[in-house]
C-alpha cells in the first residue's frame, strides 16, 4: 500500500506541480490502483510512472472544481483504447454523472469496459471484505468530500509449526483455522483457532481530504490515521485569504493532524505562488504544530507500512 | 504569421507527441493567437512556449473526438484565472456548446471574459477586414471539418518619396492614398492612388484539416495554400486500416497536396505506433508524391512567409 502523488498543485497546472490527482496503490492488496481526483493531464503524468491504467479500479472525486475532474474523460477513454476491460467505478458529488456522460457522448467514446458512476452522499460509499471507504462533507463553498479509507484487520499468520506438532497436515483444515473456524483432529481433539494464529494484523487508515477550510468533519475522518493528506493552499500568515477562498493554511492543516492524532501529515494542493524555497517553508510552518509533516511533490511515493503491535 | 504545433499525436497522448492542438500565431497581424483543436493538456504544452493564453482569440474545433477537445474546459478556465479578459470565440460542430456549458457549469467555473460558442455549418464561419475562414465537411465518420484560412490581400506599401516629390506632406492624405482614395494637391492636381502604391501584398492561405479519409472537400479547401496541414495517422502501406478508421495515409496526404497545388505539406496526427525512425520514413513516403513535405513535431514552428511577386 503506497500513496503516489500524480498532481499536487492548486487551481491551474504549473511546470512543477500538475493539478490534483493522488493514486492509492493497492497492488499487493488487490492488484489495483485507486485514484483520488483526476485533474487535467493526470493520464499524461501516469505515462511517466509504472502505473498501468488498466489497473485503475476506482476513482474517488472529492469535488467538481475543474482542477480535480478535467482529466477524467481522457483518462477513461485512453484506458479503453489501451485495452482496459475491467469495471471502473467513479464516486463523486452529484453532477459528476452529467459531466462524464456528456463528455463521453459528444466525443462518441465507446468504452470497452463497464463504467459505473455513483453520485455519493455522506456515509459509507464502498465496503468489501478488505476495505471500507467513508465520506464526509467538508467546508469548501461547493460540495467537497473527504474520504477515510479503512483497511480491515486481517487474521494473524498461521503458526504452521505448532499445527504440525499437533499432527495436522497442510490442507483445507489450515484454511479453516485461518478463517477462525475450530478444527477436529483425527483423534478427536478440538483445535481452537486463536491458539494457532499470530496476533491479528491491524488494518491501516488513510484520510484524503478534498479542498476545505479547517472543519470538524476533516478531523473526524482523519482520526488515528496512518496518513492524513490535507490541502495547504496557503502559508500560515494567509489565514484571511484561505478563509475567503475556502481553503486551509499550513498551520490549520497541522492543527487538524494534531487533533486527529494521525501518525503522519502530508500537505498538498500547493499554490503556484510558492517556489521551491517556499515549499520548505510551508512544511516547516506545519511542523511547528505537528512535527511529522511532509510536503507532497509530483511523483512522490509514500509507503503506508503495517503497524507492528 | 506562424504555425506552432502544440500537439501532433493521434488518439492518446504519448511521451513525445501530445494529442492535437495547432496554434496559428497572428501576433504581427492582430496581436492574437488562434487555436485549431484543443486536446487534453494543451494548456500544459502552452506553459512551455511563449504563447500567452490571454492572446488566444479564437478556437476552431475540427471535430468532437476526445483527443481534439478534452483540453478545452481547462484552457478556458485557466485563461480566466490568469487574467484573460477579452472575448474568446469557439467554433465547432454541434455538440460543442453542450459539452462546454456542462463542463463549465458542473465545475462552477465563472469566466471573467465573454465566451462565445458558435456551432458551425459548412461555409464562411468567420470574416473581417483581415481574414476569411471557411469550413467544409470532410470524411471521418463523425462531422469533421477542415478550415481554409485566407488572409485578405493588402494594399502595397506607400511610395513616400514619390508623394513627397509631388509636394504632398505626411498626414491624412497619405492614409487616403493607402486606402485607395484619390487625393487633390494644394495646386489642384488629382493624385491617383495606384501611382503611389507598390504592388499589393497577396494574402496567405493556410488549410488545416481535421481527421479525415482523403476527400474532395479537403483538396478544395487546400487549393493553392501556402501550407496544408493534413493528418497522416498511418503509413502508406496501411491504406486498408486508414480507410477502416476514417483516417489518411502519408501517400494520400501527399496526393491531396499535389492535387491542391499547395506550396508546402505538413503531416500531423501521427500514431504512437511509429517511433522517431518511423517519422522520417513517414515523411519520405509522402515526399515520393509531394516533395515539399515535412512532418510535424510537438513545439515545431513553421513560419508562413509573404509571397514575393
Ligand atoms: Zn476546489
Ligand atoms: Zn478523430
Amino acid at each position: 500500500m503506497d500513496i503516489f502523488f500524480l498532481g499536487t498543485g492548486a487551481g491551474v497546472p504549473a511546470k512543477l506541480r500538475n493539478v490534483t490527482s493522488i493514486a492509492l496503490k493497492l497492488l499487493e492488496e488487490r492488484g489495483a490502483v485507486w485514484l483520488f481526483d483526476c485533474g487535467e493531464a493526470t493520464q499524461h503524468q501516469i505515462l511517466h510512472t509504472s502505473i498501468k491504467p488498466r489497473r485503475i479500479e476506482k476513482i474517488f472525486i472529492t469535488h467538481l472544481h475543474g482542477d480535480h475532474i478535467y482529466g477524467l474523460p481522457g483518462l477513461l477513454a485512453s484506458r479503453s483504447f489501451q485495452g482496459g476491460e475491467s469495471l471502473v467505478t467513479v464516486y463523486g458529488p452529484p453532477g459528476i454523472k452529467d459531466y462524464l456522460n456528456i463528455s463521453l457522448k459528444v466525443s462518441r467514446t465507446c468504452l470497452r469496459y463497464h463504467l459505473e458512476i455513483i453520485e455519493i452522499d455522506e456515509g459509507t460509499v464502498f465496503e468489501d471484505e478488505q476495505f471500507t471507504v467513508e465520506a464526509r462533507l467538508l467546508d469548501h463553498g461547493i460540495a467537497s468530500y473527504g474520504y477515510r479509507i479503512v483497511e480491515k484487520d486481517r487474521p494473524g499468520t498461521l503458526l504452521v509449526d505448532k499445527l504440525k506438532a499437533e499432527g495436522l497436515k497442510p490442507g483445507p483444515e489450515y484454511k479453516k483455522i485461518k478463517e477462525g473456524i475450530a478444527v477436529k483432529t483425527d483423534d478427536g481433539r478440538v483445535l481452537n483457532p486463536s491458539d494457532f494464529l499470530g496476533p491479528p494484523q491491524k488494518g491501516r487508515i488513510i484520510a484524503i481530504l478534498g479542498d476545505t477550510r479547517p472543519c470538524e468533519a476533516g478531523v473526524f475522518l482523519a482520526q488515528n490515521a496512518s496518513l492524513l493528506i490535507h490541502e495547504a493552499t496557503f502559508s500560515g500568515n494567509e489565514e484571511e485569504l484561505a478563509r475567503e477562498y475556502f481553503h486551509s493554511t499550513t498551520i490549520q492543516a497541522g492543527k487538524a493532524a494534531k487533533k486527529a492524532q494521525v501518525k503522519k501529515l502530508c500537505l498538498t494542493h500547493i499554490s503556484s505562488r510558492y517556489d521551491k524555497e517556499g515549499w520548505v517553508q510551508l512544511a516547516e510552518e506545519a511542523r511547528t504544530v505537528f512535527p511529522e509533516t511532509i510536503i507532497a511533490e509530483d511523483f512522490m511515493e509514500v509507503p503506508i507500512s503495517i503497524d507492528k503491535q
